[in-house]
Parts: C-alpha cells; structure tokens; sequence
C-alpha cells in the first residue's frame, strides 16, 4: 500500500480509502490509486480482511454432478445471483454420495462460506445443525433435508407434474403405462412414482415399476423384460432427463408412447419429438439464492418451502396412441 | 478445541494432533477425538489456517458459461483432479466478456487461491503478470493467453480437426461447403477458421463463410441468405457445438450435409446422426488441473503447450451426398 500510495502521490490513508470503498476522496484522485494498483498488480488480501468482518462474500453450493444439465442449468442461475450480490460461488459436486455431500458442506463451513445452498444427497442433515446455530443460513433445493431440520426449501412440484404426465397418456388410451423411475431413496424420484401411482388409482400395476440408478445397460434390459412380458406397457414415463436419454438410446427408433420429467436440449429436434414435463432448474437456482440472501440480509422469519409449478410440452411421443 | 477435548478426555495437544493430521495419537484416541469435533459441531477455521501457511487448499476456475455442455464437462473433470488433490474449486463463468474474465480471476488472486484455470474471453492477460510474478501458476485450457504471457496452455486441434472436418465433406464430393463460425476474435473460432480454408485451398469462397456470435435468429437467416443465393452451399460445416444445434433447428428437418465441431448428448439419436469432429472436454479439464498441480509440487520448468486430438464421428449427416 505504501508503494501505491508513493505512485500515485496520495497519502496512505487515501489509498486504504479508494480499496476500502469509504467516501471522502476525489474521483480523479481514486482514479489515480486504482491506475497505480493496476501498475503496481496491488491486490488487498481479501480473505484476511473478510475475516476480521467476519464474512466472506462467498456461497457454498452442493450440488448433484455439474455435468448434468439439470443441475448445470440450476448452478449458473446460483452463480448468477450470487455475482449480483457481490459474492463469489464455491462449488462441489456430491454424486449423490450423502458422505461426500456432508464433507463438502463442512469444508464450505471450515471455509466460513456466509450461506449455502444444497441439493443433499443424503436424508440426515443433523451435522447441520451446530452451523445454522451459530447463524449460517442454508437453502435447500430440489429436494428438502432430512427430519429435524426446518431451513427454506425450493422444490418443484414433482408430484403433481408425474400425475399431469401420466393423466396426459391415460388421456390418449393407454392403460398400461410403465415407470422407469431412479432410486426410491431419492425424494424426487419417490414423489414422482407417488404422482404416477395417484393418477393411475386402479390401474397401477406394480409390475411396470423398475426404480434404479440411470445407466443405459440397466435401462436397456429392463425395457426389454417389460416389453417382452406378458402384458406389456403401451407407454412409458420416465423419471429425469437421463432416464429419457437412456430409455430413447435403448428404444433404438421402436415406438412406444413416451413421457419424461425433465426438458433437454435438442427434444424437439428428435422424431417424434419428445412431450416432458420440465421443470425450471434456472427458477430453483435462482430463487433458493434470492432466498439465501433474504437470509443474508436479516430475515429471521420462519423456514419458507416453496414450490415451483412444471409444465407439460407436448411434442408427438406422448401423443402416440396404443399399438 | 477446549471442549472437544474435554468431551474425549484427552489433552487439548491431542486434539491438535488429530485435527491437523499429525502422528502420534492412537487410533482409537484418535476415532474418540472425531466423535466428541462430531458431537460438538467444532469446524477449524480452515481459512485462518491455511492463511497462516500461506495456501488456501484452492484452485480458482474461470470459464466460459458453467451451463454450456462442454464447459460444465471441462468444469467437472478439473473440480474432480482439484477434489483428489485435497483442493476445493472456486469457479465462475465470464460470459465472453473480458472484463468479468479480469474481475473473476482478480477476485480469485484477492482470495488467494493456490492457482488458477483460465478459459480467457479477451487475449490482453497483462494484468495477470504480478500474480505470475508472486508465484500464482495459472494454466490455460481451450484458448491461449494473450500476448507476453508465457503460461501452461491446454488446446485441442482446433485446425487440424476443422481440416479434418472439411475434408469428409469434400471426399464425399461436395464443393461448395459453408462455415458458420463463432466470432473470429475468439481464438478457436479462428483456427477453426484456417482449417477450414486450407483444406478448401483454391475451392476457397469467402461468401460461404458467416462468423458470428451463436443464437437461432443469427443462424436462421443466415443460412437461408446461404441456401437462397445464386450457388448455394451443398454442405456446412458447424464451427462449434452451439452452432450444430441452432443450424439443425434452422434447417427444420431440410437435408444438408453438416459436420460439427464439438460432439453433444443424442447426436447419434437425430436423424440422420450428426457427423461430428468431436474434442474431448473432460480430457481438456483434466489435462489442464494435472499440470497446475505439477506447477504446485515445485515444477519450475518451461511453460508446457499440450495440444490433445480430436477424432470425427461419422453419423450420416456428413455422409449425404450433393443433391
């Protein structure tokens, strides 16, 4: 600082005002210490004097795996916000392993992150517990925490929008309607196979259920003991956007009515075109970190669980009627 | 640290040693210490810690949009050789603009992370000389910095693959090959570009030649200015993976021979496939964080310049024949 205060011919005290943004210097003289910083590559050890604040302008997100675009799209929105209020993002991907996703929300903690925002992996969040004591606030999206843990939750209508899917292919004549869904234990493939269920009522047929892990083998397979079964589905819905991709890569060009929660690029573009039911990963993003900062900001009101609608895009897959 | 301690009825000494990874505490003592820093919800002030030893355990990554497909596959593959390495990954996108790119990476160096990834939007990375100077790596990845900055740089064969590219195309008897490009400023857009007119040689036409930008409307009028006019194109070829999918959505289901560069999620799936020349993103990513990584175990050699291949996947749509 003193060797930019000497370039810039300012006393020290103005210098430390310009880097700390207090008022009381002339804009061409601040002109002149931000010229001299650039000169002189001057950086104030941010960390350090956040500290002593005790903040850090920066948010801890944990998310699912950035390379879906699911939660890509949810991750940008984050970001987006979080640089709108000056902050910075500190990411982690969990893979869905509830071990991983604890250990980097308590690095983001030992980090002293001033938020976070979570899609958890896991159902026990107790190890939250001691840091939204101590007042780090934390926003759960895509799915709520586990028991014992009221925070703000932004979810999207998962229930709803699998009964919309299934009400629409019931609508064009199938009774047999099978459901490629991920792992019960995750709450929103868990909600959706309730949606499923709902709007079936009498026709449900436990037979047509496969819940498991997306991965094209997996998929493949149980397409083909479905469909060479005894009464086979006459359509299908698929639980998220990467059961959609595998169960259509599996397909191979057969047709079969088709629903999948979960829009993805390029669905209008196959033949036919893929009708889903999507969500907004942008929307939850960016409102669980509007919520974040409401938080940030002082808000102390009780835990707010919102719910974000879906809509159903009709294509031509899910409008095929029955073989 | 006092209370956790008492709670496992050790000394605060070994609390120390357990916290800090140091030997010398049994590894029951050691198991009771964790349960009682469990029970009590204590999280070391890691950045306080790592302040003190001057490293931060962090490693910043500037890209160019985290919700572009093959950014966020880049993101992901340098997030996990960052996690391997006991490092958390600060990142953010800088959206094409120079300026965010300098305040992202400026931000990161106030934050003091350990090095840095950097996908630049602008090529004057003078800015970045005191940081190198102190020590900071950074290494490049997809484009190269700007000149007087001798860094680590990770490319593809942006040329070499345009040729690649051009060359299906011309084997399969087309003469008149269009390029739509991104703009020429970004440095894979212009290599791209010198592939393309190369393999071309004399059959070289710059009327066939459109760089801008990528969005729908842009691309749309485009090619029907391309596709309207007195010798139109027979065949395009896609200068990056953003411009394949607006040029299949302008060309609404119209045959033309395309190539793309860049490879995407259901290519394969589209009808015909989409021919592409395919980079490797997660390759880039993890090429890239291995050299920083080297760069922070002591390497102080020449700066390093990978250049990694790319291959063409024949699909169909590079295979049509002129009409």
């Amino acid at each position: 600082m003193k060797d930019v205060a000497s370039a810039a011919g300012v006393a020290l005290k103005t210098v430390s005002r310009v880097v700390n943004g207090e008022p009381g210097v002339h804009p061409a003289t601040a002109e002149r210490v931000r010229a001299a910083i650039d000169a002189l590559g001057y950086s104030r050890n941010e960390s350090a004097r956040m500290l002593r604040r005790g903040r850090t302008a920066t948010v801890g997100l944990v998310i699912e795996d950035i390379a879906d675009p699911f939660y890509s799209g949810l991750g940008r929105a984050v970001e987006q916000v979080a640089i709108d209020h000056g902050c910075l993002l500190l990411s982690g991907s969990s893979g869905e392993d509830p071990a991983r996703e604890r250990e980097l929300v308590r690095t983001f903690c030992a980090r002293r992150v001033d938020g976070l925002i979570v899609v958890p992996a896991g159902d026990d969040h107790s190890y939250l517990r001691p840091e939204l004591d101590a007042g780090t606030p934390a926003v759960f999206v895509d799915r709520p925490p586990g028991p014992g843990i009221d925070v703000d939750t932004v979810l999207c209508d998962n229930a709803g929008g699998a009964e919309r899917a299934v009400g629409h292919l019931l609508s064009y004549g199938h009774r047999r309607i099978a459901f490629l869904g991920d792992s019960p234990s995750i709450f929103t493939a868990a909600e959706r196979l309730a949606g499923y269920r709902r709007a079936l009522g009498g026709l449900f047929d436990e037979r047509l259920v496969v819940m498991r892990p997306p991965g094209l083998g997996g998929v493949r397979a149980d397409l083909e003991r479905l469909l060479g079964g005894e009464a086979p589905p006459t359509a299908v819905f698929t639980g998220n956007g990467r059961l959609t991709v595998a169960t259509l890569r599996a397909l191979a060009g057969r047709r079969l009515a088709l629903v999948g929660f979960d829009d993805f690029e390029l669905a209008d573009l196959l033949s036919p075109g893929v009708t889903v039911v999507a969500q907004d990963p942008a929307g939850l993003g960016r409102v669980a970190t509007e919520r974040l900062f409401s938080r940030l900001r002082g808000d102390r009101g009780p835990a707010q669980h919102m719910q974000l609608p879906v809509r159903l895009i009709p294509r031509g897959s899910g409008e095929l009627p029955p073989e």
